[in-house]
């Protein structure tokens, strides 16, 4: 720790800022938090981190790790769960569930009624006594009914301001309430049951994960009216780049070595692609998650698969940064003079992801 | 049900207002809306009051009603607790505890600490992870260490925007944020206890509470400058009861029927008056609970013992407007035209406790 921390301290603040941008960590302040940051993030690793825990020899055999990233919303809730088969991180992490939804609608056609139950249709009502029970549905359906427990859950961030003003919207205060209640419920829900005891609650920053896929290079440096032109031209290629690996994933199969950053569990995958009229719920939705961002690839209106992106973006920057954060602290521990190599071979294996040809 | 609701719509709507005044009920809109929020909030008080249902006969003989009533806020975080005696609305309710603390000092104390635990002393850390530690903490502290369930908690509701501009305060959003986390862990522990099965989370709405106490004779009927002066007044004058039946309680012996609208309850009120130092933490703060209120009394600081006068405030009204709500359903459903009389009968009994003589 003290030599790793004193190695680092030379390093030229590039260097660390490298590799902060590669495990997803902040980059910002001096050299002296840069070098905290790190060893925060990276050394203790296996306390905190379950893809690391369970790979730990302690536990015996390797296990699967499960993650759900949540992009929030009300009427667009997008969420995507992943599964790490025996947590090894040479491989991808296979998507098994993948859908967006209105909170209100989710929680009037909540299935678990209880017979007799009187239920009042919710619509539109924002009280906190209301949300709360919304919270908790959510919570309740999303990781307590899971076969198999989840051992991340990602909660984007969110913003009250949009741009440092004093203003905040009505509907922000509103998705911040959500958050903050899908926060509490799962930290109880945790507490209260045994099965939980390792579930990790992280804060996903959605600037983060962004700056991570999207290479700015188109990035003008102009005031703040391009602020917002920015914003949605970055939103615009993260689109890009989710539809360039679906598309790889259904149509050109994946490679292996995989040439995606995750792949679609077997039976989810086939729900996606599948033409068939079915009857299923969920291999409609499937379906239409599927076309919802496939469209977009050819229609105007990419506003509509944004979340579905960010949810699952959310979820491949984590494994991705877990996975550099390993070996770089196998590197710093072991080997620190092969860091400038590992940095270029990081980046390399992450541009084989982000680098695509427009198709447009 | 249909009777009431037919004798209600052939009141005028001053009558009606009247009775939504003195049950807590909004009594805001027009006549359909007042009947309606009055046959809801009254003829089903059986079903969802706890007070009416330990009263029930079902039950077998009655129990205490137990509340907690919070003031919310981060550095000023005040709550009551109030026990009334086998649920009997003929007498008043005991307070038991009453305090006021910094919710991250109450966290870094935490006695509750596990041999051997390392926890981060929390200082100013403002993010949802941190801040659903904080909410749970409260939560279990306040009211699952409590040897007898509380069956009702009021949660004082939070205005995001003072004078309804859209600026937000940043240290607001934070009290919203608190707010809405306690909501969320005190309902998810509700669903996983069964001991909690009965609680009752109810929001208190400030204005109401303000409204049913302070006759605003010196109300001004300007414009918005003196809609802050206004609000200063009424907060004084909410101080000034409080210290008026605390004078009573204290030093004058309340008399029995009782001429306050709570007692202390023996042990805790003992504390209040002590003026020995004593090692216990309890007792000095109780004491000091009684010393800020009292010192206000005489000193010009007032503003300190509003969020304590407040919590009091919304356990105390709480109490009033569920004896109102059922002496009021009996005689609209038994008796309706005894309602005129029984109003000033209602009206008469609470100006016994706002009533009182300057004696500044």
């Amino acid at each position: 720790m003290e030599k790793v921390s004193a190695f680092l301290k030379i390093q030229k603040n590039a260097i660390l800022k490298q590799i902060c941008g590669n495990c997803g960590l902040p980059s910002s302040g001096k050299k002296d938090l840069l070098v905290n940051t790190i060893c925060d993030g990276i050394l203790h690793l296996d306390d905190r981190d379950p893809l690391a825990l369970k790979q730990s020899k302690e536990l015996g055999l390797p296990k699967d790790v499960r993650l759900l990233s949540i992009d929030l919303g009300i009427k667009n809730f997008s969420y995507c769960k992943f599964v790490l088969p025996k947590g090894d991180y040479n491989t991808v992490p296979e998507v098994y569930d993948w859908s967006k939804l209105n909170v209100f609608d989710y929680y009037n056609n909540k299935s678990a009624q209880k017979p007799g139950e009187i239920t009042a249709t919710l619509i539109d009502d924002y009280t906190p006594n209301r949300f709360s029970e919304i919270a908790y549905h959510i919570a309740t359906e999303l990781v307590m009914a899971e076969e198999n427990p989840i051992d991340v859950i990602l909660i984007e961030q969110q913003r009250s301001r949009t741009t440092g003003s004093s203003a905040v919207q009505e509907w922000t205060l509103r998705v911040n309430m959500l958050e903050h209640m899908l926060y509490s419920t799962l930290f109880t829900l945790k507490q209260s049951h045994t099965g939980l005891n390792g579930l990790q609650l992280v804060t996903s920053s959605p600037k983060r994960m962004s700056d991570y896929f999207i290479n700015c290079k188109n990035e003008s440096h102009e005031e703040n009216p391009t602020k917002r032109q920015k914003s949605s031209v970055i939103k615009r290629q993260r689109i890009k780049l989710v539809e360039n690996w679906i598309d790889k994933i259904q149509f050109r199969r994946s490679e292996f070595p995989h040439n995606t950053p995750f792949i679609f569990q077997q039976t989810f995958g086939k729900k996606l692609k599948n033409n068939d009229p079915t009857p299923k719920v969920q291999k409609r939705q499937s379906k239409y998650i599927f076309d919802l961002i496939m469209a977009d690839k050819h229609m105007k209106g990419r506003q509509k698969s944004d979340d579905l992106v960010d949810s699952l973006l959310h979820g491949v920057s984590w494994f991705s940064w877990m996975k550099n954060r390993m070996i770089l602290r196998d590197i710093l521990m072991n080997d620190p003079n092969k860091l400038m190599d590992t940095l270029i071979i990081i980046e390399n294996n992450h541009s084989k992801f982000t680098d695509y040809q427009e198709v447009d």
